[in-house]
């Protein structure tokens, strides 16, 4: 389940609660397409902004949703019984995977993340995904920590928001079931023809035929030719420019962000309205 | 109210949930010693760790338990609308005044943290402290934005961990009624020196007394006695420390922080326990 190419919808709101009839409307072309994997609620998902009931109720949607394709959701939290609970719920709701990032308030230490990925593992029925988000952490895994976590039992995957100098080196030291995924679309081309096995895609959630395209590939010329997108992605956030995307064509409420996340407004917008038209995306 | 000394203590824990008896024997001797306000469920208080209902029970049990000094609640959550029950409850509980620090998971915008304090300002009926804490919210206010948001209405406040290079000017620009505060203990002495009106002060929760003789002389010899303390405080987080303090001294059940969260152990903590004997700080 951890390979080829994995698709974060939005989690979208409507008067900032879970708008099911347009999270449906997201993920059926996203299945259609036949993407290898579906990454719910991830951060491209709000995961962090939604209650533990919420989270449930969406598992269970995407799963009832999601055809043969297997759905993996994200269980992180602050607080462990939260995060026990959300495991619960998902292997309930019939998830083949969760995925995990060592949310913080407080930044944590190495020994804290190990701890906490311990004892994560050690209740799981389903493959977990370890996921290194500096940006949304504060936390930064360092390569014996990511190497000790990974050997820990029920571990499936690693999402990476970097591409490693030495990649066979890396490759070398972790367990041959724990496959390796980026995170960064812009980033995923040369990542996959570096021997990334999985890209864990944003722009795969809302425009999957262009993401399978670049994954089926590996051709960095397909990845080039939304550079434009890209660089919204990291100027932006890629979440604040997928919402206005899924925004402007009609296919979730505005606003679709939890407060006070916006959606890109004004100048950028229209830039990205010009990009969607350029390159066909929609 | 946001003058002074004003003391964070714990929000222990037993067994994962809040440990009542704990606290309220933590707050005798604090609001004994006299301090100018109690900052209940700050960053030490591990507000972000705990639920919307424990957060509104531990602010009517300080209130219950402070006498006749204000309580100042932390009302922080990824939320808006856990902001609002929580400032909805701190009010009803009774709080003189909330405290609020751009929690983020995907990293906030200016315009974000702005529309943030504007809407949440605008419904409260006591005044708010802006907390600006890069370290656990990964945001850092610009001068910019810091004196917008201080002109919103029921701003009473600034929790900064930093002196500003030109204070005069900073404070030129700030409305006559909002005070400015310092957080980081060691960084205390030598900010209230400079014209700093209030001591956000995570000593001052476990140590009032030793806090108190800093805070009314602003002397820095006072201060750097405790250089052993501020050093541990700087290289593992105040809380990490101050949990270990009150586990030692048996004020609190061990482990009272939130799992992952752990209190020093080993080394660092020998090293506390022999600081606490020489500074005669219990």
């Amino acid at each position: 389940m951890f390979h080829g190419l994995s698709a974060f919808p939005l989690t979208p709101l409507r008067e900032g609660t879970f708008d099911e009839h347009s999270f449906i409307n997201l993920l059926r072309p996203v299945v259609d397409a036949g993407v290898d994997s579906l990454g719910i609620l991830g951060s491209t998902g709000s995961y962090a902004y939604l209650t533990v009931e919420e989270r449930g109720r969406i598992a269970r949607c995407a799963v009832a949703h999601a055809d043969d394709i297997p759905v993996i959701v994200s269980i992180g939290a602050l607080r462990l019984d939260d995060i026990r609970s959300l495991a619960d719920d998902a292997q309930s709701a019939g998830v083949s995977g969760v995925l995990l990032a060592p949310v913080s308030y407080q930044r944590l230490t190495e020994d804290e993340v190990f701890n906490l990925y311990e004892t994560v593992t050690r209740q799981l029925s389903v493959p977990l995904c370890i996921y290194d988000n500096p940006a949304t952490t504060g936390f930064s895994f360092s390569d014996e920590l990511l190497f000790a976590a990974a050997a820990l039992p029920n571990i499936g995957s690693i999402k990476l928001g970097r591409v490693p100098e030495d990649l066979s080196q890396v490759r070398a030291r972790l367990p041959d079931t724990v496959t390796l995924g980026i995170a960064g679309d812009w980033r995923a081309a040369s990542a996959l023809q570096a021997g990334f096995d999985v890209w864990y895609s944003v722009v795969g959630g809302l425009f999957p035929q262009t993401a399978l395209a670049i994954a089926r590939s590996k051709e960095s010329a397909q990845s080039e030719r939304l550079e434009p997108l890209w660089a919204l992605f990291r100027h932006y956030g890629s979440l604040r420019v997928v919402a206005a995307a899924a925004e402007m064509l009609g296919k979730v409420e505005t606003p679709a962000l939890p407060f006070p996340l916006q959606a890109i407004h004004g100048e950028p917008r229209e830039a990205l309205a010009a990009i969607i038209a350029d390159l066909a995306l929609a």
